[in-house]
């Protein structure tokens, strides 16, 4: 039975919400740009890997159920979605020319402090599926045993359950004083990311292995790193040093106690190919059908509009989370801080050696 | 296919969210008391109406499905649906003495402008279902079809889709001038309520009926009146009437065009017993399995307080639909002079010649 696998995330993993300009829904524009990259991949993998002839669908239902695990308050949920079906409609015809069309029912997942109120109120009032939200962490149980046939989790599971205990354990030879990530420098700091990431992702597949139909797919889109790349050598690591740096400064103006400071770290594991795949194998309940990379702009052409889009898209994924643990005081002033850190020390980012990756994985459930 | 259906009521519809003193959650302690009434008649209506040997159950999916149509907030969702899962689990042990047990998916209905951030965070850490928020007027598909097993819906039904418009129409012989509800002193009006109500009656058994299995029940609590009573008589219409002429003082004084207090009409009918078993048996979708009417205790013991939980608990309810209309100003004033005027004459309740009642329902679905 599911129900006793339901724990919840803190307050501070949902997005900012509502449509305010510094939403989540305002300041998602690099998030959509990992949407669109992957639309064409999403819509090929259907056309290729579905095949109804051997999922495991009861025709005498005609409803297709897909989920979208961490969807945060759109649009580009939406879009992800309408994409699928469309590519799932194309598939349907392709392989029965004559049934009758399928409907569609359509679960959005995320956190019960996401702003589902504002999802509910941009859902498209002409939408061409049936909607229901799915309020809890995709770490557990969301939905009845082998009833989903489609699953996507877009740029959501570089996010851990928790922050590993031993990084803020200033006891632990696993301590990551100085630092707010896992910067890839300290051995033992790595070991124990990468063992609450294998941990978290594990729950993850076994979850979605009970709820998804034999021959189902699900299409994994995370933000991770090359193989033998290290967070600090990459863009995206020199970004959370500087916001890391600022609450340092602010420790040291006296703003925030030292001992903050040290308690805090970024729950969030930029992870490998190689050890992706080796989490899902270990798993044994899904084939890697597809696993590749994206690639896309990240930066707008202006440095100015840069700067901007760096601190706001970083305030509206990180403010929850940073104000959970310090003063929101605290938090405006980081912020402040930040955006001034950034347009000083731009030009770093045209030095960064690497860029971190998207990993495009499908998946497909095995057959019991 | 459903989707075509989905229309949305526009957001006055919604009771006040959150669980602030004016809240619906902290002001609905009359519909907990329908909730409380009806309790034992769930349960006993489950022990013996609920038939797993019959029910279209599917034997390998282990999951019972429920829906609340018209949840609001909570918690008195909360309590109705834990009641029917209690009823359910019991009604399956005696069945099946040695089966496993059954696991549950609530699904939470409301109009996408009910506050689902609220219902969501006060869901129980350890609840034993998992649920799922389902946005949308329940006049239309909301489910696939045939997955749900119990439908419950409680104090919403006498909710209509919309205020007839013959009665805000100048032109009309159905005009209502003078009055906001359908007070059974006019014909034309009455007829034009009626008409109304048996058609988003209508409209809700066909949706529910593609939804819900053979075999699966609904039940359905709603506000009505004993037969042969207008609401003019009861002591329901005399509140509502009381409101209105608050209203009708007000453009007196000047504060409200008259205009505006003529297009003003309550979408609320409260239906006699006989009306909804014809409109039930000529929909033919459902047997009545019992239909009977719940009696509690409206009015507190001490006048203040009744005062004070009329005004409060009809602020909850009506305060979105005034400020659709009215100026949020002007609708501040409506609750002061209500109160006010309350406390001046609630005399006149105790000399209501009648009650309205609670219809209580219990429908079986057919077997197609």
């Amino acid at each position: 039975m599911a129900t006793e696998e339901i724990k919840e995330l803190p307050k501070s993993w949902a997005m900012i919400g509502g449509d305010g300009p510094q939403s989540y829904s305002q300041n998602s524009s690099y998030q959509k740009g990992v949407v669109d990259a992957s639309k064409e991949m999403v819509t090929e993998g259907i056309k290729d890997k579905l095949d109804f002839k051997s999922l495991a669908f009861d025709s005498s239902n005609d409803t297709f159920r897909i989920a979208d695990f961490g969807c945060a308050v759109g649009p580009n949920t939406f879009f992800a979605v309408e994409n699928i079906i469309k590519a799932v409609e194309h598939k349907h015809h392709a392989q029965f020319n004559n049934s009758p069309p399928l409907a569609f029912q359509v679960f959005f997942n995320d956190v019960p402090t996401n702003d589902f109120n504002t999802l509910f109120k941009t859902l498209h009032p002409n939408r061409k599926y049936l909607a229901a939200g799915l309020p809890g962490t995709f770490y557990g149980r969301l939905l009845p045993k082998s009833t989903l046939h489609f699953a996507c989790s877009s740029y959501c599971l570089q996010w851990l359950s928790k922050v590993p205990k031993e990084v803020v354990d200033s006891k632990s030879p696993a301590w990551n004083k100085g630092s707010i990530q896992c910067d890839g420098l300290k051995k033992e700091v790595t070991k124990a990311y990468s063992a609450q990431f294998q941990s978290d992702m594990n729950t993850f597949l076994n979850a979605r292995a009970q709820e998804i139909v034999g021959g189902g797919l699900m299409v994994i889109i995370m933000a991770g790193l090359p193989d033998g790349i290290i967070m600090s050598q990459a863009g995206v690591g020199m970004y959370y040093e500087l916001l890391g740096s600022c609450i340092v400064d602010m420790a040291k103006l006296g703003e925030i106690s030292e001992e903050k400071v040290d308690s805090f770290n970024l729950p969030l594991y930029y992870s490998s190919s190689t050890e992706i795949e080796e989490i899902i194998k270990v798993n044994g309940n899904f084939s890697i059908e597809i696993m590749d990379s994206l690639s896309h702009q990240i930066w707008q052409t202006s440095k100015k509009s840069n700067i901007e889009v760096s601190v706001s898209g970083g305030r509206a994924v990180f403010q929850g989370l940073l104000e959970e643990h310090f003063a929101s005081e605290a938090v405006e002033k980081i912020f402040e801080h930040f955006a001034k850190k950034l347009a000083d020390n731009f030009s770093i980012f045209d030095g960064a050696a690497h860029e971190h990756i998207d990993h495009f994985i499908l998946l497909k459930r095995h057959f019991n």
